[in-house]
């Protein structure tokens, strides 16, 4: 395993990553994905100590990612379900952090449906002295740091396969289509890719992606690093699509028609719509993403999100377990050392 | 453990079993019970390999005897949860089984309330050459291998305890009672027992048990064998009661009423109620045998469900979780055989 | 491990309970908490054993606390979710139950919004022959052992950090106030505070606190001893407050309102509220406990819950699990012992 120093004891957001961070969490992510290729998946690192995922809003997928990442280092978890819980009975957010920091949880994996949650269980959680580690799983229309670092490993993988590395993404030009508005995949995406020296074209309608979007994110240093970081962004599909190596296509909520933002998923899909005929403008050896779930023939045509020769969905899943493992094993066994890095 | 041929990758369906395939799984779960048995109930047989149920229809008992299986063999399980799940964002079936796959898991267990969902799954993962097992847990008014294979267990340790064989069942005469054309249970059972050489005798009302019902697996023949499978069936009790060996009752869905099945409960028991009175046309030897959940006093009457030395139901359900290892075994190490023999 | 005698299968109450038995739990407890405090925080105790929580009344808190108990003795947990299960379906309660032992459950931890029905599972278990442990979780308005037990592990952890012991508690006046009626916590509190010579002061309003509630207590022996239990009963919290060692504030349903058994959260805070300004009645080392989860504001000031050196409430969600687990430990290990001796 590396031994590259860790700074974080949290992993809320991909804003203050550096990149020697992206490259610590990229290689330990590798070495944890050889795990996974052995018949015997199972490492002890964790042996014996707690993992709670407390997923206030539902997430089975993620849920399910976070469980088996684990349960592969070893750990024990606790699965958090509000319906069934005490928050019906008026029990605040942090008390139920609380009650599983008494019961022993170490990691603290968080999904909530409001901006800012994980960062206020993990600042109260600091301020108690609790030692306790706490990672977004999804907050909002945030942040969601280990899909865009699952999102890295697959683009470094492809990149190079015998030797995923960070430096391939230098100069590579990644679109991001749709509702970047309202989606926390695609911010923390712009941090990371950004940091990594990649150059991302975020392409919607204007009410997905309005007019000074970027300038936050430009505006926004890569810790450890003077350059700046490169953001386009464009009202049609055809610039970002140019030459693009990669395209990440975004999950479109139906509510969005609901709330007048969108005309109909149809026009949607004519204007913004990733499809074969659509990929030609890109580089030949261009590979599609998406967080998944699909709305097929949406933002994604059918025949394409089955076709292994474009999507990367199948190992932007398989990513995620491995990445997962890694950012447990960092926070759950570097982070003790952080903390006296830090003191 | 026996090294006899195995050839399915899946366990959809029971019509393609031949007399060897239910010698395996009975013997191979006559040595897991033996396992069980023990004060550790434990083998290292799928150790760090992961086993997950995708049950798209609730079933706690069913969902609960493939967990314990999973574990007892040292599998790593993965619960999906459809409340709580992408299938409400419009994720397709075939998706969330995919995302599994690329998670690593390396069988599913699949249950759903349509017919043919475990076999398109299988289809798909085969299509894919994904070499991932499929076990059916009850697809619509189909198949439930699993229960089927259960009963034959509970049958061949009743009608010998210190070495149970598929042997002892040749000849025997098992009466299925009640709701036949909606039960996959019924249906699994067909196969089995005929397979096996028993004579099956089904019993229900007309609109529960349409004249030509049992045509279609007469006329399927016993993969192996060039016997006929013996089944009759009768729109009145006493026929399919006359010296049988044993009683299968079936749940009663109370929907039929509303579907104008059946009248009532009431005369429902009154024609195909299994009473103690009832069971004095049967052997004196007789057994009684439900999948359950029972509903007490319409298909089976309340004191005979709790006498032991009539009602195998317990038997059931422990021989459940020892077939259930049985098949977790035979296809998670022996597909990759399977794959090769069928290559 | 101590190994006094232990002679209880099942903990579903704690009125027999005798001063020896109190004892017995804390001591196992106290040792289970040191493994609680290593990095691997596991023993093989129940390894390969079946335990399954049956919680037909939800709560996510306490299952949590139990299972995480279970898997650090190395257990095998099934969680069975009466939402998705076959009581929808028309299965009683006893068949429920009798379908995981037929699985292989060794241990049952049974919560239930009806009083008594812990007890009738166990009747109904011990009747069969099974041998199977059942830990009443919860039950109705009647007991939750495991309640009192974690607090009075927290009391003498509190009375004597280095070597916590029952025999601390004597003499100690422990306010309990509130919804004194309606409180399982209570009840089982009562019996066990008694019954370790703590004076016990009840304070509530009339409607939450009939004027003889006491009396079924106290003229009920405690086990093996000649002594009376020591309880008072007011309607108003300063005489309950007066020199008291702890405050116990129970929590407050909010459908008592609708019940008109209160006027208002507002009336009763200014009632029974537990408020820094009151605690200056009871002694300066006062400490205050609360079953959780806290109705900030209503029983309890927000700012006391949140003060570490008022507030037990995270220590007695810690001492819960080591509590569950001496309790696993003891009717897992030790009820055959107890079964030898009762037979």
């Amino acid at each position: 395993m590396t031994e590259t120093p860790w700074h974080h004891r949290h992993i809320l957001s991909l804003r203050d990553f550096s990149l020697a961070d992206y490259a610590t969490v990229t290689q330990t992510a590798v070495s944890f994905r050889d795990v996974l290729s052995r018949r015997t998946k199972k490492v002890p690192t964790l042996q014996g100590r707690v993992v709670t995922t407390l997923f206030f809003e539902p997430s089975t997928r993620t849920r399910s990612s976070f469980e088996l990442a684990a349960k592969r280092l070893s750990a024990d978890v606790l699965n958090f379900a509000p319906g069934s819980s005490s928050l019906t009975k008026g029990e605040t957010i942090l008390d139920t952090a609380k009650t599983y920091l008494a019961m022993g949880a170490e990691i603290m994996i968080v999904r909530h449906r409001e901006t800012g949650v994980p960062q206020a269980i993990a600042a109260e959680l600091d301020r108690m002295g609790a030692g306790v580690g706490v990672l977004n799983a999804g907050d909002g229309q945030h942040e969601h740091p280990s899909q865009a670092l699952l999102d890295l490993l697959t683009l470094c993988t492809v990149l190079n396969p015998d030797k995923p590395s960070i430096e391939a993404l230098r100069g590579k030009k990644i679109a991001i289509v749709g509702d970047i508005l309202h989606s926390r995949v695609a911010r923390s995406n712009l941090w990371s890719l950004t940091a990594c020296g990649a150059s991302v074209h975020l392409a919607g309608p204007p009410t997905l992606l309005p007019l000074n979007f970027a300038e936050g994110f430009r505006n926004s240093p890569i810790p450890g690093s003077a350059e700046p970081r490169a953001i386009a962004q464009h009202d049609t599909l055809e610039p970002a699509l140019a030459d693009a190596d990669f395209v990440m296509t975004l999950r479109l909520q139906h509510e969005r028609m609901t709330q007048h933002l969108l005309p109909s998923l149809r026009e949607y899909h004519q204007r913004f719509g990733i499809t074969r005929d659509r990929l030609t403008a890109c580089r030949s050896s261009v590979k599609i993403l998406h967080p998944a779930p699909v709305n097929r023939g949406v933002e994604l045509s059918s025949d394409l999100m089955d076709d292994p020769s474009l999507s990367l969905i199948s190992q932007q899943v398989t990513s995620g377990v491995a990445v997962r493992m890694a950012l447990l094993y960092l926070i759950g066994t570097r982070s003790r050392d952080a903390a006296l890095l830090n003191a």
